[in-house]
């Protein structure tokens, strides 16, 4: 990196020194840097490689951080992340320890807003751009980075039709590569796509009936032309917004042409662009595949069943279907909330709706699950993928607060298997119609078996189950695959110890709970959601009321926001690994064994 | 009613006998109708006067049942409950055990999906639509009604969004009476007002951006013009809108010219539609206007505070404020997501928010203080309005899961005041500035105190609280103004009982929590919320944590959505009113008393 741009810039008043036409070799060598390290410390890809000129060009025109910056979700903030500080950090992006995947105000000054879920960034800058007015700065600019998919959910529409009867000194930079992680979707990407034509701005149009200025669109690749209209926008008053037609994966011949692919890809060849091979065979499928192909199955055998993700067809496997069942499973686009009164309305016509969004995206749809779902008793197949700690995407992305703001909801059913084939016996028993809702929680990534394509078998729902019964004095109970851990954790101890999985939180199963709280002196139990309202304190709540007094010991995520690292990582910090989970029934034994 | 034509009407059936040229008489009798019982039995009155003409319109085209026909938030709906199976019950409105006052599935197969929060009506129409399209069904027709202030929420820019991309036969009418319950708000708002001049439909609108076709606008009040519309759009293909222009209270003078008035205006003369005075000199305030003018108070002196409210003007009195400093009070529309956010945006400008919002609403922007405020530790403060059982409104707006999913959240202060005046030190408390997020939960109605301007005091964040310390071996523990009905229920009964009242749930006043779970044999909890996750929960898991053993009886909301009533009447149903507690003391008197 010697002699480079690049090696001279540790910050953007660094990057402000170089001449305008200086910036092209810099944007090939940040370029260069993203890829060389995401092909060895992997992360995400495509969304940085669209804006590295655009990056460049802003932290030039704009007096960061003074001017305040803002990246909606997020994943585009690698080359802002170089360019501010954190150059000689960036291998160590997502790792233990290291810098975050995404802007996090706690890492920089120039990280204005922390994000992760989208569409957040109008809202905000519109709060900041509201607070300069009120303090009387009129310099202070304010912008904001937001994709074409992201701006079509709803949230951001409410901050633009706020912003637009506002005077506030906004910048928007719709950043319009038509496509989010999967290819955007909707009446609006249709509509903005129709105003690429021709490069030609459009009077009229929507922006601007939102009362917006609206420039564009351009290149977000010229950066003489990025250059030129960004200054000009900078002593443009009031709400406006500048369209940018980018590329995602720009630069990168293999991420151009595979989007979708390249949005996080794993290591790869920096030299090549090839992905490196990746040894899945005899390996357990992801948990979204279990879903992905089961639902599909379920699908060829009954035409009532739909499927439903808010933009997440890659993620979940919904895809599956959607490739072969177009008319029946639906992408709807960053729009959780309708997605789940979309699967509401369907269920009241005798559909079997299975609306697929992962933990952390579900708390955007949490009144529609309680007014639209719930309260009417509909029984829609909430299928949350992504439960529980997800490793390196970080804070913003676990999904641990599911089982406490489901299970207060009266109606819901709420499950949580332990493996591949109860995850797939629980989409058939759901699939033959329940009379209730059901919430089915299960984690990111892989499962325990290689063979899990068994027949179906109904599953009875509020049974829990004994995996292992012992003449011990101390029982595990766990829900859901963090069962695993537990497994893990017992067969290496030399103790005898009895631990049972309850697959439902609710409804609870009464008598074997009952029968385990009368037998056991202690309780340990597992869960990967919050302790506060969890499946611990289910138990807890249980044994109170049934004047049931063992000692219970709850492991499961503590009162605080839990940061990135390698789920196993995680795990071991929230005390939920397997070697964590032994070194609580040691300690716990211990005493049990002293006093014998 | 004898020889009238509503006389002769009890279901849509009865009214397609009528020729077109009757419906106008016809009009003036649900009026009428409409207006006499409103005025002596309450409710909302304004919306369904505003949609006389539409509703008979509507069943006199369409062949509903069969057609599916969806009122958006559901105040509008008063005349279709009438000519719909349900007039000789409407006088039980609002009622326990009365018809609710919103649609709702299990009342009627003409209320197609129950509403009562605003701005779902697309997203489920688009899917009933859709699975007419599946099952084949080409006739059916799909209707959503939905006001102006609603249209422009983020959720329902979803459902268009993706309906435009579908081929689904749907009808949107947009019902513009330029109000929600306060006067609508927003860029769009400020649009569609302009597409009304001169009543000439608009080319290429932001409707028709959206893939809609677009019709109108036209005189909602106008029967033969929207018959000859209606008629004519039911052969029309595809996603499409209708415009209609209407008065809000249409037909009553003072509540066309008072419409925030007489949305709901309590009783009322049918007559001169004056409203009957109230009584209320001397009775103590309503919560919301100890809120509404404390902040008004507070913000005089500290030019950081900032009002939010999303379409909440005068539900949460923030209105008050508005009036006098509209540069610093804000009402951002029905758009509880972007509320929360802006004012996440403004807190890390060193502004203080107060972020007012509806328990029952808030649920809508969840995965917001969630993402942008809790985990960024922002102290923006949230005044939650309505929070526990709010009585008529029923199932769909109780405020009782706020404590379970908010409890969960790293960060969070969560605080329930007694009174007014504990309200009031709160608010000024936060005002000063916090080190982390604040929820305030407050009931709706009114509290007990009347002087309750009392000099502002800093309230110790996390500390409870001993109201009466007696030597007993049962002590009560409460949260919030429901403890008011615990002192009633203490006040008559012969034994001297403990009381405490706990103002925070998180952070827990450990110290005090453990000397009571010591001292006394026997814990009765009582709350205004979930029991599940809720405040009884916390403390029986403090207990287990502290293996501290006391019986502990939780009172709260059972595992079940609680319809509409007085509020005094859901009290008794949930166990919490002063007879109910009263009755729960002696049961576990009883057998302690046959003890000894």
């Amino acid at each position: 990196m010697k002699d480079t741009l690049l090696s001279k810039i540790k910050y953007p008043e660094d990057l402000r020194k170089l001449s305008a036409d200086q910036l092209p070799v810099l944007a090939k060598e940040l370029r260069d840097f993203v890829i060389n390290i995401v092909a060895t410390k992997e992360g995400h890809l495509g969304a940085s490689l669209g804006v590295i000129e655009l990056t460049i060009a802003l932290h030039y025109i704009f007096d960061t951080p003074n001017d305040l910056l803002v990246w909606d979700v997020g994943h585009q903030a690698y080359p802002h992340k170089i360019l501010t500080g954190r150059k000689n950090l960036f291998h160590t992006n997502r790792q233990l320890g290291g810098i975050s995947g995404f802007p996090k105000r706690s890492e920089s000054e120039y990280d204005t807003f922390g994000v992760g879920h989208s569409s957040t960034s109008v809202s905000a800058t519109l709060g900041m751009a509201i607070a300069s007015k009120l303090k009387g700065d009129t310099k202070k600019q304010h912008i904001a980075v937001i994709g074409d998919a992201s701006i079509a959910s709803g949230m951001a529409f409410e901050g633009l039709n706020h912003a637009g009867v506002t005077d506030a000194n906004m910048l928007i930079i719709l950043n319009d590569n038509s496509i989010g992680i999967d290819p955007s979707v909707g009446a609006l990407k249709e509509y903005l796509t129709k105003a690429k034509v021709g490069y030609k701005p459009k009077t009229d149009n929507i922006i601007e009936a939102l009362n917006f200025g609206y420039f564009g669109p351009i290149d977000g690749h010229d950066l003489p032309k990025l250059l030129e209209t960004l200054e000009k926008l900078k002593s443009t008053k009031g709400p406006k917004l500048l369209h940018i037609i980018t590329t995602k994966g720009k630069g990168l011949k293999q991420a151009e042409e595979n989007q979708v692919a390249y949005h996080a890809p794993g290591k790869f060849d920096a030299a090549t662009g090839d992905l490196l091979p990746k040894n899945d065979t005899q390996q357990p499928p992801k948990f979204q595949d279990v879903f992905g192909h089961t639902i599909l199955e379920l699908a060829r055998e009954n035409e009532k069943i739909i499927g439903i993700t808010p933009a997440m067809p890659t993620g979940s496997s919904l895809k599956y279907m959607m490739e072969e069942m177009p008319d029946r499973a639906f992408d709807v686009g960053i729009a959780e909330q309708h997605a789940v009164t979309l699967a509401a309305g369907m269920a009241t016509q005798g559909l079997i709706p299975f609306c697929t969004i992962y933990s952390t995206f579900l708390q955007r749809a949490y009144d529609q699950v309680i007014h639209d779902v719930a309260l009417q008793n509909l029984p829609v197949i909430f299928c949350i993928d992504r439960a529980g700690l997800v490793g390196a995407d970080g804070a913003t992305h676990h999904g641990v607060f599911d089982i406490a703001y489901l299970n207060c909801i009266p109606n819901m059913i709420l499950a949580a298997p332990i493996n591949e084939i109860e995850l797939r016996n629980l989409l058939y028993t759901a699939s033959l119609g329940l009379e209730h809702p059901i919430a089915i929680r299960y984690p990111r990534g892989r499962g325990t078996i290689i063979n899990w394509k068994t027949t179906f078998a109904k599953v009875q729902i509020g049974k829990g189950k004994c995996l292992t019964e012992e003449a011990s004095e101390i029982a595990v109970i766990s829900t859901g695959a963090i069962a695993n851990n537990v497994i893990n954790a017992l067969e290496t101890i030399d103790e005898k110890l009895s631990h049972y999985h309850f697959c439902f939180i609710k409804p609870l199963d009464s008598e074997l709970l009952k029968k385990i709280l009368q037998k056991y002196k202690t309780i340990i139990t597992v869960e990967d959601g919050t302790i506060i309202g969890g499946f611990g304190s289910v138990i807890t709540d249980f044994a109170n009321k049934n004047e049931l007094a063992p000692t219970i010991k709850i492991l499961g995520i503590p009162d605080q926001f839990i940061h990135h690292g390698t789920t196993e990582e995680l795990h071991e910090i929230c005390g939920i690994s397997a070697h964590k989970i032994r070194e609580t029934i040691r300690e716990i034994i211990l005493p049990i064994e002293s006093q014998s």
